[in-house]
């Protein structure tokens, strides 16, 4: 009996970039990422620098590749909010997206986090991602019908409330909800907004 | 009759960061940020590559050098709030002595913001500035005793508002007041949150 289709094992990788990504934060928090190369994190994954290339710009790139995909996630979340939402609550269903998307990762959130918090670089790299989420999520009000400085407002706002709550959520050492620390977090804003 | 004083012209240099900043502004708007280099803008303003590098570390340093003072004044005037004042309001102490600063200075103010708005380096130097800003002011608020989370999302939404306050200002044509445009942006802010 034959196989019905020849594996190329040497270039058949089941889940490479999962075990790239695994190898990567190891190797961030065990030595630090500026004392990371290349070539270790594909040692420890088992496969070709080669490999990591085809998955990776860049070291960097293993802690940022999924900030793409969350953000269409995010900007898709507050398209499919029903016409008659507000503003904020058209934000308020892109976070809830988020709290959802992140929520189910906390130990790599938490990882993640401080491999970032450690290295100046690298919290730029998220402040800029953050930054274009912010975009992402005024442009998508715009294509609802809301003006501008409204619009831009609102983005902010949400950007804040994310940052903000994902911060406490991933600090925190209890089990909470990241959906329900942003929920307070919002509360928040607006009794502070209210009082200035 | 003798001077008092030997006045060694070839290095007294009347208000030589004043004049470099001037001549890196022209060359900035006339060939770009990228195309202009450190002997060309010494040149410009009659200086040497050399009284360049006694006032700004590089190029880019031109336009950010006020930051940090500007930051300070922000802060002071935080720290300057009464004590009864909310953490919004403390937040909008600083607000307001941001926008009597860069009020004074709308020609360049506008000409600095479409220089930075052409650069990506730039842009993403200017958002790393307003992070610095926001954690500058939340730590001033948590000087006061404001608690977190309370203290760095006021200060994240009073970074919001100035940001977008400053880029209505600098963009439309009408001479609008900065300080009107900030409290038209911190109401508009209070109406979105409520309505979340």
């Amino acid at each position: 009996m034959t196989s019905p289709r020849v594996v190329d094992v040497g270039r058949w990788e089941p889940n490479a970039s999962g075990r790239l990504r695994q190898a990567a934060m190891e190797l961030y928090l065990e030595r630090g990422f500026e004392q990371t190369t290349v070539a270790e994190i594909a040692e420890r994954a088992g496969l070709t620098a080669r490999t990591f290339f085809r998955h990776f710009a860049d070291k960097r790139e293993v802690l940022f590749a999924g900030s793409v995909s969350l953000q269409e996630h995010l900007v898709g979340a507050l398209d499919g909010a029903p016409d008659s939402a507000s503003p904020m609550e058209a934000i308020w269903a892109a976070l809830g997206a988020a709290a959802t998307a992140l929520g189910q990762h906390r130990d790599y959130s938490r990882q993640r986090q401080s491999v970032i918090a450690a290295n100046v670089e690298l919290r730029e790299r998220e402040l800029i991602k953050m930054a274009s989420l912010a975009v992402a999520l005024a442009d998508g009000l715009r294509r609802r019908g809301v003006a501008d400085p409204t619009a831009s407002l609102a983005a902010e706002a949400g950007v804040a409330v994310l940052r903000v709550a994902f911060e406490r959520w991933v600090s925190e050492p209890d089990d909470q909800d990241l959906s329900h620390v942003m929920r307070e977090s919002l509360e928040e804003l607006k009794t502070l907004t209210a009082d200035g």
